[in-house]
């Protein structure tokens, strides 16, 4: 049985955030209910077989705004207060976060701009700004993001809503496993034997791990990264945050976090089981099989547990797992890219 | 209010064949529920604007082996003695019907027969295979595939499986309807505008039409054709089944009947409200919409639903829609063929 998050931390204050609990993730699946999309639990007898046990895929790609984001933005705007409202927000995000933030701050009727690197797909940012917001570009490689924000705010009196450094965020990312642990057949919530997801700053991931703890302790917590990003592999090992190199590339633009965020790490490193690494050359087969036998488009970055899985390096042994695909936002010149490439 | 079935027809036979009622379709849903998906009914905040008011998606192309087809497949299979079962069956199909008897037959320790067209889909014959069916082909233009379905009985005292002309296969396709309204919430089902699903001989909007003349009288039920196989849209007008033109081409290929099968026709024509077609590149469109708005693979024959809601041929006038996407096997060069074509 995995370990349980210790008092100390459960209870704590890092900086000025709570460190959300499991409470906080009930609460925010009541706040987003009416506006978020209760995804499916999805089958393949394909991928059954390749695995080695019973697959639940939670096709968070199928979320309004194509990604599980969209949770996390609408529990934060909700929790504002109507001052902080009419003020605005700001976020700062590689696109899906900024999506959803855009999405639910129209929703909602809260001014919203949106700070995007120029290289972000072109489909996001075009979202963004159909959306009605405004977006600020920077250059991910001479500009810093937060600097950009915080002058923002300074201007706006704004509020900042980072991707996962978050409580509410956080908290409501964990509805993922939440609603998935609920759709799950009554025999196998009991018996599960994995969880893995995708894992960029690892809000999804420790959002995930505070429901997996109180409802399915059993189960093996596993988050996966791409091999260029492999941040939280490295951090859980050294028991610290570690960066990724500068200038380091991936097929995944949703998992480009710098380090592990400062929220979800409090959270992910006693909670998490592990933290395995995948290459872009599997992130493409995994692409390719979801297109394929799934008929599902999922994004480079929301394919990264299902490739861990299709590589072998999540091991099933009869036991049932629930795979999370985060988002299906992606180019259709970068998806043709994906499908052009064959198989080593 | 759409006309109910009259009670002449819905006592009648039509050959040998009963003519399904929707308590064959009640019947099915118990029978197939163990062996296949429940699949989603899917929202897009996208599609809801264009299309002028609330629409659910039926994804089928979610379904175990790609398609609706797996559910009459099932039913069919089941309704066989132990003698029937152990002499095996026969389908011919241009591929999904095929697939889903080749499935069901592995599934029942069914010996079984596919007989395909030489030109059909490469994916869908390897899947036939690899599920251990015998696969026979024939020339489209020049063999009849009744007659080599005709001989191989002759040979072994086997059970033709028809993909439409069926009592139990008719009867099964109408639980994607079944499911749809039961799964809406309850004030749309009450008020459904519409209903549309794609028609190749029929077989599937007719078994929808016995669940929607029972539970959901006053929506609008509506058959979308590929253009070049409007079979269905010119014999509701003149009263008797039409055929296509010899040698019609369409992107459709799970939509290439040569005219309406004669059991759904007894259905349809009296309680279709209408028949619309739609041509290759509003399918090419559709397919387009469902990759980077619905992270969905559809294909071609499936999306013809979509196609004609996006092209302005289905009118909402903000009352809520059901539209079944039907199926998602598609070859992935025939994808990235839809993909490279730009709208015009």
């Amino acid at each position: 049985m995995a370990a349980s998050l210790p008092t100390s931390i459960e209870h704590a204050m890092l900086g000025a955030m709570a460190v959300p609990r499991f409470a906080d993730v009930q609460a925010a699946a009541q706040a987003i209910a009416p506006h978020v999309q209760r995804t499916p639990l999805l089958r393949s007898a394909a991928l059954d077989a390749i695995a080695g046990g019973p697959v639940w895929l939670k096709a968070e790609n199928l979320q309004t705004t194509g990604s599980f984001k969209l949770r996390g933005a609408f529990n934060a705007l909700l929790a504002l207060n109507a001052e902080q409202r009419a003020r605005g927000v700001v976020a700062y995000s590689t696109g899906n976060h900024g999506q959803a933030i855009a999405w639910a701050a129209r929703q909602l009727g809260v001014p919203a701009t949106i700070v995007m690197p120029v290289d972000a797909p072109k489909n996001k940012i075009a979202r963004a700004l159909a959306q009605g917001a405004q977006v600020v570009h920077y250059d991910r490689e001479k500009q810093s993001r937060e600097d950009i924000g915080m002058r923002l705010l300074a201007e706006t009196g704004g509020t900042l809503v980072p991707p996962g450094d978050h409580p509410q965020v956080l908290a409501a990312q964990g509805t993922v496993a939440l609603e998935a642990l609920e759709d799950l057949p009554a025999e196998v919530r009991g018996a599960l034997g994995l969880f893995a997801a995708p894992c960029g700053g690892g809000g999804l991931m420790a959002g995930c791990c505070l429901a997996l703890d109180a409802l399915s302790p059993g189960a093996r917590r596993v988050a996966v990264e791409p091999a260029a990003f492999d941040d939280t592999v490295r951090s859980l090992a050294s028991g610290r945050r570690e960066s990724n190199a500068a200038g380091a590339r991936t097929l995944c633009d949703a998992l480009q976090a710098a380090t592990p965020a400062e929220l979800p790490f409090a959270i992910n490193q006693p909670l998490l089981s592990a933290a395995v690494a995948v290459s872009d050359d599997e992130v493409a087969r995994a692409m390719r099989f979801a297109l394929e036998e799934l008929h599902l488009v999922v994004e480079p970055g929301g394919s990264v547990a299902l490739a861990a899985l299709l590589a072998g390096k999540l091991r099933l042994e009869g036991r049932s797992a629930v795979i999370v695909l985060s988002g299906g936002n992606v180019d259709m010149a970068l998806l043709q890219a994906v499908m052009a490439k064959t198989d080593a």
